[in-house]
């Protein structure tokens, strides 16, 4: 048994960018699970912007308190079980944190096998949290109906080049919008949008009017921002904003102003709806079954962007408030074969 | 015949609080009908936040022209008729506009006649378009569930006090919000609400934490700005935030700050969807049904404001937006038996 956990614990509440000194790395002994626990190595940890969240205050789920071990989706491998539901060896994924070893109640760190068959990076991507997001926010909260102009911002991204590509194969028209010529290009050339916005570049009021000139049905919003606010303002007739998350504001330092063009909803009768992946999975096993099919034809293309090192935790993290990454994000921290 | 038809002409797009410069009140010859046309004399005009949205920029319906009638709901006597569905002497509600004489094709400006047994002044208030606001508004769009919280925001006001009763005669636990003491007053006295809270005088945000400890499951908001805000951040898990107006903005002359606690709707699966209830018109009758049978069993109850004379009328249109009306604001133009 290896004798060393080393952790990035939270040292503060982030302010601006996450940044390492917001976190401290630190060693501890690699604990021996008492009754009911599991021991699992950490394998991939998944990088997601709901982390600043959860670093800053009390949200969906309690903040993460000073000085404990930073929160983290992530995949490892059982290494010692004194839970009848898990064997040592077994591939598992749940709440495992920046640490190279997790000690967890699986109830309490939502604790399940990996699949057979399923890679890591597929079990934290497009059949993780990262592809449900997609699938059950554009279709149940969405709606979108075959010919709908559906918009979808960072739509390069992990969450938004999914929800781009199954709109694409419910029939929809499909506008993404992401920052640069190069994710610009991706969004037509690998997702298969109709129209690329490059927000850094062009006036998205003027583009958005132009791609949909009956305006937008269904708007899958991950940023919030001046670009939900464009949206707003050419929302159709009983259009839909699903609000998955507001990347543009989670930095911001002080106030953030609200989408001033909100009241468009009364006269176009929209609805802006938000949701959380976590209502929906258990109901993950229909979503992983449709997707599974799509990336076996070829239809549902996904990417990954894998950076190394437990070390590097608080720095890949910063990657997503960047835009730098290239797919979804994830931090390899130990070899599969070498994992306990 | 009367030869004269006073008019409020559009003099100008408003600027704040709409004010007698933004008209100019003229006179015309009294048209007569021509084919397909009926000409209706004003007996009684509705005034309605909605119509400073209507003077200001194009909306749910085309912006008045400047130097047009401006658009009103109403109450008229047909003078005379080449429509073969409208007689001489009856009845009738549409867009008459400010002026003494409508010369209308019915179905452009939406004529229907008043069903027998209702006076005017319940026609354009609590079975009119300000009841059927609140009825669907509240019922297929807030959706309550008996034993819910519902806060109501300009809740004495003449659809704000509809929906709180019929939210409280379908079981749920009303919270109403105005301004004033004495608003505050009628609010518990006279509309039943559990809690009046006095937005001018108390902190609205602590008074709502204490009245709605689970949070609020449907508010029905008539205001925007800090209000709005303040419930957002109370929202319960699921709760339903129905757009109905956003008195509180209609004034400004800027850019309007948007709620900036909208993310709140992620973390709480809330959905904030905006109506129109021109959309339910054609359902009508089921909650004209269900009202009138409340309002004949003394369970609802109704005030009406009614100021008298066409030539107050921008003056009387005022009084919504500083909150003076003491119900629904009506306007007399002309006397029921005289009227033609």
């Amino acid at each position: 048994m290896p004798v060393t956990n080393r952790q990035w614990l939270l040292a503060r509440r982030p302010s601006g960018t996450v940044c390492a000194d917001d976190f401290r790395f630190t060693e501890a002994p690699v604990p021996a699970p008492g009754e009911e626990e599991v021991l699992v190595r950490t394998v991939m940890l998944s990088c997601d912007p709901t982390q600043r969240g959860w670093m800053a205050r009390d949200t969906y789920l309690p903040a993460v308190k000073l000085g404990e071990v930073m929160r983290s989706f992530g995949i490892g491998r059982v290494v010692a079980s004194r839970h009848p539901d898990f064997q040592e060896g077994q591939l598992v994924q749940g709440m495992l944190g920046w640490q190279d070893y997790a000690l967890a109640r699986p109830a309490d760190a939502a604790l399940r096998p990996v699949p057979p068959g399923i890679r890591p990076e597929q079990a934290l991507g497009v059949f993780g949290v990262t592809g449900l997001t997609a699938y059950f926010g554009l279709l149940e909260v969405g709606r979108p109906a075959a010919g709908e102009a559906v918009v979808v911002s960072a739509a390069a991204g992990a969450t938004g080049s999914v929800v781009g590509q199954i709109a694409k194969l419910k029939g929809c028209r499909t506008v993404g919008i992401a920052g640069g010529a190069e994710k610009c290009r991706r969004l037509t050339a690998a997702y298969g949008y109709d129209v690329a916005i490059d927000y850094k570049a062009e006036d998205v009021g003027a583009r958005l009017a132009e791609a949909c000139p009956g305006g937008v049905d269904v708007y899958f919003d991950n940023v919030g921002g001046e670009i939900l606010d464009a949206v707003l303002a050419r929302l159709a007739l009983r259009g839909r904003v699903v609000l998955c998350g507001g990347i543009s504001q989670y930095d911001a330092t002080g106030p953030v102003p609200g989408p001033r063009n909100y009241l468009n909803l009364v006269s176009r009768r929209g609805r802006m709806e938000g949701f959380l992946v976590l209502d929906y999975l258990h109901r993950a096993p229909e979503a992983v079954r449709e997707m599974a099919r799509w990336v076996g034809q070829g239809l549902l293309k996904t990417d990954v962007d894998v950076q190394r090192g437990l070390e590097n935790a608080p720095a890949v993290l910063a990657r997503l408030f960047r835009g730098e990454n290239q797919g979804k994000q994830l931090l390899a921290v130990a070899e599969l074969e070498d994992a306990g």
